[in-house]
């Protein structure tokens, strides 16, 4: 059976055992899909290219769990680890700045997939407002944030505007009552203390690339 | 100085240091933006939440750096970060999937910067091919990839396609000489192992939020 300790303290868990939680996550599902029942933190571990020991200690920090000499069940661990990152319920997203990156997280697979669902995409350009986008919401004005988070029971906030307007939306966002808030514009952004921020930078990827290619020269 | 082994050998240096390096890089230079001259690894931990010991570790991969007791110049330090990342020169990356994601980065900070260079954007839909992004580049004909890649030296591939397309468009990227490869499709692409491919994944950063959320209820 899965059991857990619930509300542990966040601050002790880091960023990179989330992701990593994720990342297990998607392996796990990709096991089910292939049939595969149980499996050991080695097993896990070599399949997917991963640190067996960082598995047990990161699945360690949420309580007992897994079968020594065993392994994990795998539809147990799934669903632990869907329990684990509050994937068990919808959380309902709101973003603001429909350019091209908001239009496109409006039909991302998995920003409305089974967890999360797109309630608004909202801009300040009276040009933009009214226009449908492809994921079919329509554009809605930036000035009803408060209102439409509120009505929509919005937890989680995305900018996607330009750097300048990053912070003042951030604020409004706070204000609104989004409880965490997702930042692309390339800007670090405040918020009180209650509020999770997390700043999302792409070029963060292309710098992996660009390592490997300074590194494994062919020529 | 700066003296560091070039050409480590990649498979011995894990995603996640090269994730910290992109963040050391950021960090060192918000520290040279305040006028920071020296700065010891618990400095740098402290300044900006992160790990002493584990900056310690991720630098030492590359050689001998920094004075015991005294710390990092920062200036040095800075410029060794950008060395190891390979970043002292200019990457030229080609998109191909003209849709909102794939104009989204066309003028996405950094993707046009200072160290990368998009030098085209590709689409096989005829009604796209020849239009304008707000980038200022035209959409170009996703037939004529290799001959492009060619022409124009571009290094990396960005796949922004829909899913169906990703594995196809990843192939004809390998044939046309790109060494590596970032894939927003939401789908796992492979290609020859001389080849680097990472797949982003933008719904992890959600998962990260309803984390927080779930684990630090308010009511």
């Amino acid at each position: 059976m899965v059991a857990y300790k619930r509300h542990v303290d966040v601050e002790t868990i880091s960023d990179l055992t989330i992701a990593r939680l994720s990342i297990y996550l998607r392996c796990v599902e990709r096991l089910l899909d292939i049939g595969v029942e149980t499996v050991s933190s080695q097993d896990l571990a070599q399949r997917f290219n991963l640190n067996s020991a960082q598995i047990r200690k990161d699945l360690a920090y949420f309580g007992e769990f897994g079968v020594r000499g065993v392994g994990y069940n795998v539809a147990e661990l799934r669903q632990y680890v869907i329990e684990i990152l509050g994937l068990d319920h919808e959380h309902r997203i709101l973003i603001v700045g429909a350019g091209n990156l908001g239009t496109a997280l409006c039909h991302y697979s998995g920003f409305s997939g089974d967890n999360f669902l797109v309630v608004g995409v909202l801009d300040s350009d009276p040009s933009k407002i009214g226009v449908a986008t492809p994921a079919g919401l329509l554009v809605e004005d930036a000035a009803r944030l408060a209102e439409i988070a509120e009505q929509r029971n919005a937890e989680i906030g995305v900018i996607t505007t330009p750097a300048a307007s990053a912070q003042p939306v951030c604020d409004q966002m706070v204000s609104a009552g989004l409880r965490a808030i997702l930042n692309f514009a390339p800007i670090q952004v405040k918020a009180s203390d209650d509020v999770l921020v997390k700043t999302v930078d792409l070029k963060i990827h292309l710098e992996e690339l660009s390592f490997y290619l300074s590194n494994s020269e062919v020529e």
